[in-house]
């Protein structure tokens, strides 16, 4: 199968990953705006412990709302199912910033992977210490994952969001009249941001990711979750994991991902393989236009939808 | 595993089946108030080509919004994919009979398994003909899938609907006033609450899915979708199946499913299982409460979480 | 008084009357699409008995949502203040054929002057007699207010509301859904099109309101509605006659009003004028262009909004 | 007149006033929670020059909004009708502190009265300024409009506001987001505090009305803003003062009028009187229960609805 993937990753970037239509940086970040489009990554860590990967794969990108996948898994490792007392599992129907259904549900914010719902998970992350502490927490648990101790904050893009953020600040702020924000918000923000400005390239994302295709296990032996959350984590993945086009995402592709604005997304194809690709162009719906292409290509080449049965001889 | 699978649907059936908090059977269609809350059934057709039931798995009931899942199947046959040019296929984050989404988005339904989305997908299915014409063919197609003659429509179901169906007349006026439904309302509604008002029981069910875990196939090898629409029609019940609660669904079941108010549910395990549960009672989103649980432990006992690695020896 | 008034409708006819940006006809009801845009007229009954026209004021036009004023003036005489339990009395924010907002507020429309709170209006004065008993007495009530008995319905225009009305049919529904609506739906909405169908002139118009600037009283002494009844659709007018634009009306002009698409306003000055003006073309918010500019222009130099004090020597 | 109005207030006072239902006093301002709930005020300056008072006339209160018409009033002094660039003027139909509607028309307060709108105001106010120049400019207003040099902001009520204004600060950012708030939210809020914390009585009110009854001008026969201005504030206190419950007021009292959460209503007949009322204690709406109510009672009495011809002899 691994021999199969390097040609099907080969022509993926080679016809997608140089495609002229790229879609549109993210502009409402400064730091972000200034990306060369031109640019595209893919890596795959097989759950036989192969890495395939094309492109620009160990070129470090901003993780943005990636990181929301492992804020909730810390989250869930603190608090337990008590989380979703303060968030809920359903899809939003709405954009990433959106603050109508805080509204209409007495701040209670439909996912952990919208803003306002990645927003109250950092607040359960910050338990009390100072954003630091939490940062630091989330980097050693990244540094862990992936097995690379590379892995750190860009500061100028963590500064660029803290100053352009007034809709996070208008979340967070509306969270906390309800009480579903604990703690000070500029110190929960100060987490999130950082929490977002992480860089990593898609060698290491895949790496981080391997977790959710290995039912919980880190391929050291350890366990991270139990089998029973990772299969939730990748369940909240497929329902909510690309904002208003999640249901899009799940029709074309067929995997649990995570998009971030930064332009790179994290897929799982349980029991086979964790994938991260990256491309800075946006589509309208704020996911990787070519990202999103690389990965419909690649589980249809493979087979690796989750709606379909698994490949013969796989 | 048949031999497991017996001796799960055993206990299912021993527990679940019998519990004391059933639900609340729906009252909005006079003639389903009328049902006897204290049954339950299950039936499990697997791949193989075994059928695994338990409790009333023979009883027939009405299958409600699970035609749905047949409607788009045959609606996609006929325009493929210019059919989502009338129907979005995004989880709607709202209740299966809103309206406010089709104002907020002028006239085009989220998805085909809310009330509206399947109303548009009726007036495909009408093509310029009666309403006999296509639920006759609705029930040609449901007795070749499931193999079975018996399938027919429950008469008095079918004008309890009728007669109590302000809603859904509200939303195809509301739709016609957009030009997204085209035959006359009264035309469409004869056929979609005909179509509602089929009487199924969790044995024919079962059957009638199993080209949903077969890639698209019946199992006397002929092909009813391609791999491609199967797969695509499997992620629609992910996170569309369940209407406002299909990110819970997900999250604890981790199957395809497309739930109905009269209380069955139809689950897909692709490459494994099609599985059919019934019981009357209904939790607060409007899905049958014994079928969702049973649903949830059958998972988590075989397996089969589409989010997890595929068993060991499966 | 009167002379000055005859020199500034003078002024309003040859200036704002006869401008080239006229606004857009309706183009919804086909048969209002017809009208031709370069009509204007204008009638000013005053409380003193002096009637001041000027331009096609003897022309009929189709009143439409004009005619909402007089079924709640006939529905409150019939059910008095149980009325409010069926109908707001607030603002709605949004526009006239809005259904988002009865989603919201399950089922009680937000005032008498938007489409569903009319329908409601209309379902009350039904009364469980056939449609053609409520407008016949509508009729009845015009005539006796504007001592013309040529008032009369177009039924061509009936008829084309009826074809074209699919989302007062929903809106219509959707209020049955939840029993706010107790006529078959085409009785009441048979009724509501033939009363919106109601054609009159201007001059006609402006002796129908005068009870409105008497506190309730027709001139030739009779009370038509009690003075606190007049006061309070006056209000309502104020803050609920224009839509969504109702604010601005009040802003711009000051003066309670009730327009409708074909093109006609209805404005109440308590205690010195009834006025009535028509423009086929409509603005944006779907109130007569013209007319409006004529009201703000008459306000000006009448000195009549019910904001300022009184002029001198009135 | 002054002498009937004597018996109307005497009476207003001793049965309104001495009510057993009282409402609930705000509880969100944790210093305005403790403000007793006994206490009933009311004055009128009437267009005369005389002055009837009754109850606690003479006890300051928290102004909270009602601040909001002198902070418009010196907005439009200073940016003129480009302030409608930034803020409606249409009611909101939500809440006073929704969120919603900012989404959906891309950061522009429906109008001046509700929260968000009041925030740009102030931003506008500020004008480059810190917010002590700001609150100082306003404070001098309301001492030229009283003729009082006693008013005062109440320091420890505006520190209340800071510490638990949580929403407003979400209303701001979000609002700065869309570059509809242009100032260090901070200082934006800073002054909007100070404003709301301005404490006056019913008598100090009632004279800082009177340009608004007198046409724009004030009884020292100075020029406040022009007629059509005054006529327009009056407007928009009328379709928006109360809220989500304005048009109730207007249908009810049929006076323009703005509440303030501290139990406070600035009620304005034009050509006749400024009136203030206060008792803490507020109505579902959020609006003076007992003020509500001596008002409908006033106006009833007084014959003093702007709905109504002017009553004989006034």
């Amino acid at each position: 199968m691994a021999a199969d993937l390097e040609t099907i990753v080969g022509d993926i970037v080679a016809t997608i990953g140089s495609a002229d239509d790229r879609g549109s940086v993210a502009s409402y970040i400064p730091e972000l705006a200034k990306v060369d489009p031109g640019q595209f990554g893919i890596a795959i860590a097989t759950a036989d412990g192969d890495m395939i990967t094309g492109g620009g794969c160990a070129v470090g990108f901003s993780i943005q709302s990636i990181s929301k996948v492992f804020a909730l898994t810390l989250a869930l490792g603190k608090v337990g199912d008590q989380l979703w007392e303060r968030v809920g599992r359903e899809p939003s129907g709405t954009a990433f910033n959106s603050i109508v259904q805080l509204e209409h549900e007495h701040g209670i914010p439909r996912n952990p992977f919208i803003n306002a719902g990645a927003i109250v998970v950092t607040d359960i992350n910050l338990g009390g210490h100072q954003p630091r502490v939490a940062i630091g927490e989330m980097l050693r648990f990244l540094r862990y994952l992936a097995g690379d101790d590379d892995i750190a904050i860009n500061e100028a893009v963590a500064a660029s969001e803290t100053a352009s953020g007034f809709r996070n600040m208008a979340l967070a702020n509306y969270m906390r009249a309800f009480d579903n924000v604990r703690h000070p918000v500029d110190l929960v923000l100060g987490a999130y941001f950082h929490q977002c400005a992480i860089e990593m390239s898609c060698r290491q994302l895949a790496l981080a990711g391997r977790y959710l295709m290995l039912d919980g296990r880190h391929p050291d032996g350890g366990r991270v979750v139990s089998p029973r959350r990772a299969r939730r984590i990748n369940a909240l993945m497929l329902t909510c994991g690309h904002y208003d086009a999640s249901g899009d995402f799940a029709f074309r592709v067929g995997m649990p991902g995570k998009s971030g604005v930064g332009g790179g997304i994290l897929a799982i194809v349980p029991g086979r393989a964790s994938i991260a690709v990256w491309s800075p162009g946006l589509n309208a719906s704020g996911n990787s236009h070519l990202g999103t292409l690389a990965l419909e290509e690649l589980a249809r080449r493979a087979g690796w939808s989750i709606f379909s049965p698994a490949p013969a001889g796989s």
